[in-house]
């Protein structure tokens, strides 16, 4: 008889966005005049830009016609695109990429959940806390894990991220398998030093770990005091997968586009130098059909120079408001982290407040949706996140009311 | 330390196109003066239609203003689209599917293997021999089966379909816990009746074993004497998952873009109805972030009522295509099977050929390139896949060529 995949049933509700969710209509039924201004979630808001319109569009216009038109393409993706993502790695870290150790997908959430499918089923993984949920759910779900107790579940190391280290961990005392790690991070807005990424390639090299590094902010780093890439520390691409995506700097989070760079170099003990790379050239042809080649066009057109240029456009834009909810919670005396080379704000909530109950003091003051922290992890229990990702009129708004409303300086 | 997912070393090299690429790439370069005709892969090559390319650009503009913007969408897909589903089904089958039933995805290869993982990691499988590759290999991967002997895996349950049953096989006299069945199938052209289908619905039934029926070919179905959706069978909706896609119908191969049905009466003995809906539900939000925006309106052009009619057109030339094909054969004394509701002959090779000699024989007489049916599993020896999908004018060459150098007429 058929049975299910038991380890669904160990797997928390995603409580966060939807209690979230449910508070925020409650509200809005009670106070309907009331106009609400979400800083909650991480999901751009700007129109793409004129150049992917147009390489979007071109290539929708191509596949009308008998000459233009493609069917299946190479699964991990077209060897032009592929290029482009080597030689945009070259432009903005140094770091040569061979174009065959790119994988385009259709974004980076399903790469950091599908890459634990070609290591082991028992591997043990160690994540940053808070940590972005997909790591953790994915690790559940196949098997990696036991029950979930207060939050935490049983066979996951977590690794605790505050204040004391600029909110990335200390590297490991302890030895694990697979280590996420994500910088500019989300939630916390907060970036990794050269150094804090050197600490955990010298880990993963003595303990032969693999490295799972997802950089999907790094077009919101502002200068080259913080690595880009993690291929910028030297042998990471002995150890490390990095995973990216199109979607927060060109707007592509309901367009679908990322990619993921398997290095030759990298390998296990119990693998050759090579086998990883091709291990997930089988899995991604196997189990997968390519990204959308009109999609494609369209990151090759983010790709380009103007693209490009539009794209950091877009980002510093988000940097901006980010900017400005950093100013006006310092104006009122909230301790904030993150925000410069991310476009997430982390602030402790203010004594007598917890995660939630802050979340609540601001819907019900001010209509101000943000995100509880403790909804990433243990770690983020009394912290809470704002978003840049809004149109700047909106984040001015929402700064205003808090700080007509709010002085927590003592 | 980090060890790989073994099983990938079970998995058998991806032979058959390789060797097919190989072999006609030798050719080619020795005879470059000759006109290579492929037609043996299942690819689509006729433009997307004037609907479906309107639908597209739209959707392309829109996301270039700041009111027709739109990011992260629901993960299983656009309500809109999920109705659209729902409706076509409603109208050619009469089969009442709720929208909620219906999740959105890049396509039916992703769907097919991923949906392996909301069952145990143990479940016994069976498929239909000769098979698409995509059902096995993933079952390899996921650790559900031994090593490969003699071509087939040990673990896995191979029914074979031969000419006496139409290719279908006969219902299992063995435990499983997944079937999947294909149909129109690939790559065998050939389909189930009614009574094929009900016998294995009630066998699932009476075993508790689920069904993961393939109906990506349904749209070649010429008419009403053959069951487009497994759901026309009685009581199939609490025993089976359908699978299907828009790439051979509209000429998505290459735009990805496919649905699964999971019914919310599916269950199996240790789950209530509604829960399987409700896992599959959490394994895409969790994994996958929903199929393009742009591209899923593409496919809510694929369901408007001119948009069907175009699509329809594309699959009818192709059935053309086939017919082609089929009559040509016969004409010099193949046996043929499928290619009535379905873009593929199956052929029976001459005497005194195997699958791969037929292949030599055709690409060194004629320069043409089909599909060696053992590709496809053991059951597929002597038996040859020769596919409509290309340019008439092509076909009819090939079939010109064939005609003029063959006759196998006793």
């Amino acid at each position: 008889m058929a049975k299910i995949n038991y380890n669904y049933r160990k797997l928390k509700q995603d409580y966060l966005f939807g209690e979230i969710a449910k508070r925020t209509t409650a509200f809005s039924n009670a106070n309907p005049d009331n106009e609400i201004i979400k800083l909650g979630i991480g999901d751009t808001t700007l129109p793409l830009t004129e150049t992917v319109v147009a390489g979007l569009k071109d290539a929708v216009e191509a596949m009308g016609t008998d000459e233009g038109y493609r069917g299946y393409g190479v699964q991990k993706g077209q060897g032009e695109l592929r290029k482009a993502v080597a030689q945009y790695y070259k432009k903005t870290t140094g770091v040569s990429i061979d174009p065959d150790e790119v994988f385009i997908s259709d974004g980076a959430k399903s790469d950091t959940a599908n890459i634990q499918g070609i290591f082991a089923a028992d591997s043990v993984i160690a994540v940053q806390d808070p940590v972005y949920p997909v790591y953790v759910d994915t690790a559940v779900l196949s098997g990696k894990t036991g029950e979930n107790n207060d939050g935490n579940y049983d066979g996951i190391i977590y690794m605790p991220c505050g204040p004391e280290h600029g909110f990335f961990p200390e590297v490991l005392s302890v030895h694990v398998d697979i280590i996420y790690l994500c910088s500019p991070n989300n939630p916390t807005g907060t970036v990794a030093s050269f150094e804090q990424l050197q600490s955990f390639v010298e880990y993963a090299l003595k303990n032969n770990a693999i490295i799972i590094f997802d950089s999907a902010y790094s077009f919101f780093i502002q200068d080259d005091s913080v690595p880009r890439s993690i291929y910028e520390i030297e042998r990471a691409d002995e150890c490390t997968i990095e995973i990216s995506s199109f979607s927060k700097w060109a707007g592509f989070t309901g367009v679908r586009l990322g990619w993921t760079i398997v290095p030759k170099k990298l390998q296990t003990e119990d693998s050759k130098p090579g086998e990883l790379n091709a291990m997930w050239e089988r899995r991604q042809s196997t189990m997968f059909n390519g990204a959308s080649n009109i999609i494609q066009a369209g990151g090759l057109a983010v790709l380009s120079d103007k693209g490009v240029e539009e794209s950091n456009a877009l980002a510093q834009y988000y940097m901006k408001n980010t900017h400005v909810i950093r100013a006006g919670l310092e104006n009122i005396g909230i301790e904030t982290y993150g925000g410069e080379h991310a476009p997430y704000i982390w602030l402790k909530v203010p004594e007598g407040f917890d995660s939630w109950s802050f979340f609540d003091e601001l819907l019900n003051k001010v209509s101000v949706v943000g995100t509880p922290g403790e909804g990433f992890g243990s770690q983020g229990k009394g912290y809470f996140r704002l978003s840049g990702f809004n149109h700047l009129e909106k984040v001015q708004e929402a700064m205003k009311r808090i700080q007509a409303n709010f002085d927590f300086r003592k």
